[in-house]
């Protein structure tokens, strides 16, 4: 993780200095607050700021004068209320604020969550950094034969060590032409007095989507919730899901209640069809019930049979 | 301001209480924090929550490891910069959270702001509360003449005094009317056992749109800057204009530096068409431009005038 | 329904007259073209435009140079397909625009639903309709015991009677008070030469919220697929759900592939909790829970055995 | 631009095929609709639907039973009006949908306009084309010394030609070897059948961010015109710009009398800040005001000067 002395001598400064408010505060979340949480092999995220906790989303659904909170297990019980019937926007008036390090393949999925507020480090006014991400050895993947939009078994052997290489390479090659182009090297320090340098928005295309951009990046937790509920699962590609899981591992420090109601109710949980909850009910009515007569296609009676925990 | 004294209470209890944070605080608006600023005659604004200052911006459009902050007069000079040139999104990362009780009909008008997070009191499931917006006098007006959507001088005399006769009582019938629906009282106890009453949800249609609604409205700085600029604003209706400069008064004292700058940039300033902008570089070469040659439509004529100080 | 024969002939004139197109039209959907679809007792839904049909989504999903479609049942096939995974972005592709004649109390719940665009009919530029909601006798439901939020058995009798009696009572009057107060009538005449007549945007203040309003609203086949789960169902308030069931029908016209979709993935189905997963597999595999030993509260055990079909 | 004859005949055929409609329909649009409008070395605008035009902006101001259209100066004359004062929300009634060819980097300044619907091409899924932007030598500008975010002269020489030569050659080679990495060309074809290839979702990583991608683009008109106010300005990178000046002739073609309120207010227009407003009134009034006695920075003096035509 790619944090020098002086970032971590800013870092340090704000850990170090406290204030008094009259705000709701979430102490664990305090503990690591400005810390980089390390992704991948040069990624990381920071929490920044954040806004409420649990007791906040209780205040709102109550339109409360003050903080909206009875006992700790009713204010539980209501939490878990609000996300059983989809009440959603209680948890929108939680917030938080991250700075992430991130591939630039892996901010052009996370950007497609467009209910959030973004700030990138622009590549027009400044120069990137030669950080750029290769897959350790065990997510090497080949492409899956049953999924189109998937990964296989880890490639190894002579064919993961010719892939390491390459990317290693190309990705080195692209940088040193980057600051061939911007006659610049990466500290901003000119190469040759005697050229101009091509336009830094310009030179930057050289880079490959494995280079490292970072941002600042701010959502509210129903929005968060809804991004972990696709990104961090089997679905999604393994680059994402890791910073989702650290994502995750914040949401349980912020607000405990809410992160129990949705690994209950939304991430652990499993969405029915219409035919599959028929299926269902005919098999607890004793009726054995099989793929043909399912009225389903195969792919989704194999869903179906894995989500009942009856994978044959 | 019809704040109970249980409500009361909890308000105090929020106030007196304080906490050690390493995030960003503000003083000046700490000094505020939770305590109803009333607007019109039953209304208030309640600052609930807060994420961010002026140096936030800062910090996000540098994308920066530690506060981002230089001086206090590049900050401010940076800010600047960015509201001029349209560069929006290092204000999304400031958030503010408030308590506003309001007339129906302006909660309308304000709801048509999509980008914010809205928590209303629920009358499907709560009773509403006894309070009624009737203007003051002085906002009596009548309407105008030369614009459909406006006002006119303040009526007088009689009429005066028989519209707010008008709008008191029957708003006080309506309300009656409510309660016998619901069989119920304002505080829940019930009217006649012999009657089931009417669903809330059913009875509440009764009411008229000046009874007062409350809600969470959490909204980040560039749209509350947005909303401000058409809100706070001599189109905009009275009403919802008095909510607008009670936000402006706390945005204020929340960043300083931005409001300034939004003052000075977007409120403050004016947007000059292409034509408009072509009459002032003649006027400024000498040639004394009329409307009929103006190619403006006298309206926009006289827009412009008023603009440029000539009213004329 | 209160169409005017003016606003009749207007609609046959737009009916009446048809130009070629490059497009993707939708018969089923061009026949019911501007007809206003009866809701309640005064309101309407007029599709007014649409863009695109199953092809479309088939088409975005595919980025494809043509229409993107192969063989019906493939296309059907990767629609059910995309639904069942949350591939949410290809039905935003498709577009539908409508002129919709509600109650305010039932507009300022549609329009919380934020992405979506929407005109409304100024009240503070135009003179409102003498028209307002009253339910019919068979929907006059009395408060639920059982639930807050909920509607109970019908009211009979004197009761009934009664709440009928005050509220069409009531918005005569405030309709009477109103053209009082803007000192016109209906259409605009004036009242008395001799007064000024309060300004509109003040003089609707006193209408109840069982007034109609119209607006012109527009949202992408994702957007209203969701305001459908949550306004179709038996949560939502009737009068809600009055509108939202007439929009299905109009989904079903229009986008045929994709509202069987819907219907089998999403409105039909039902989402398990972690927990109710687990019980399901314990039962299929032979065990006899109870609600004691299920680890689920009463609440939440009655309603796992409703969706499970098992209702005791 | 690479539009292989298989999409060329899908196209032809879309372009060839005509129905009639009761909808809006916009001639000069039809007449483009589904080819391929050229843009940078290889990419393209693709006008695939759209929803309404200038008569809908009517129709929805006036919450219309008709098309709501009056005489067409009377309809020029509310656009015109609505975009002056900024009713934005008319303009949110009319839709667009385009299919683009861009640069990955082009692609990631555009997503930022979120109020949009997108599908694009998934790396993930499928092989990329073997294609990629390189700067006609007209746009190979060094970087500007005065402004970071910009450009300077065009390059010259053999610094120009050996910057030609490093793009190229880069992404030859990234390309290669992003088909090793995959074991696969292409068309799909396997290289090598002793080995399992990459993941597609990994392989990618190698490409530079000037290779082209491409999505669906579905926006508003409100919200194309806010995009068009940002992106075909001389602020804008101009390989965006490229794409926004051919969306803005696609404007004209469609609305032609909202494009051209657009150019006279928005676009051609300029925002005078309170204290450019105060010396526009002090030299009217015949006063010198310079610099020093003006209370602007030498920067805003000169932006100021500039729009009023007085660059000295």
């Amino acid at each position: 993780m790619p944090v020098s002395d002086d970032q971590r001598a800013e870092i340090a400064a704000q850990r170090g200095s406290s204030r008094p408010t009259r705000r709701a505060t979430v102490e664990a979340l305090e503990e690591i607050l400005y810390e980089p949480l390390p992704v991948l092999d040069h990624g990381f995220v920071r929490v920044v700021d954040y806004m409420g906790d649990d007791a906040a989303v209780v205040q709102a659904a109550r339109v409360s004068y003050g903080t909206g909170t009875k006992k700790v297990h009713e204010d539980r019980g209501l939490i878990r209320y609000l996300l059983r019937h989809r009440h959603t926007t209680p948890f929108e008036m939680c917030e938080l604020k991250v700075h992430v390090k991130l591939p630039i393949f892996v901010a052009r999925q996370w950007i497609r969550h467009r209910t959030a507020n973004v700030n990138e480090y622009s590549g027009r006014y400044s120069i990137l950094d030669r950080e750029f991400y290769v897959p350790a050895p065990g997510h090497l993947a080949a492409q899956s034969a049953a999924n189109r939009q998937g990964r296989g078994e880890v490639l190894q052997g002579a064919e993961a060590a010719e892939a390491l290489e390459i990317l290693k390479r190309d990705a080195e090659t692209a940088y040193d032409h980057y600051e061939r182009l911007l006659n610049a090297r990466e500290d901003g320090t000119v190469l040759d007095e005697g050229r101009q340098g091509l336009a830094r928005e310009l030179a930057r295309m050289n880079l490959p989507i494995n280079f490292y951009t970072q941002w600042y990046w701010k959502v509210d937790l129903h929005n968060l919730l809804h991004f972990l509920s696709l990104r961090a699962d089997a679905h999604a590609q393994y680059e994402i899901r890791a910073y989702a899981e650290v994502l995750l591992e914040v949401v349980r420090r912020w607000v405990p209640a809410t992160s129990e109601a949705f690994e209950d109710y939304v991430s652990g949980g499993a969405q029915l069809s219409r035919q599959g909850l028929d299926i269902v009910r005919r098999m607890l009515a004793g009726e054995a019930v099989t793929q043909p007569d399912s009225g389903l296609s195969p792919r989704e009676w194999r869903e179906l049979m894995a989500t009942l925990g009856r994978g044959d």
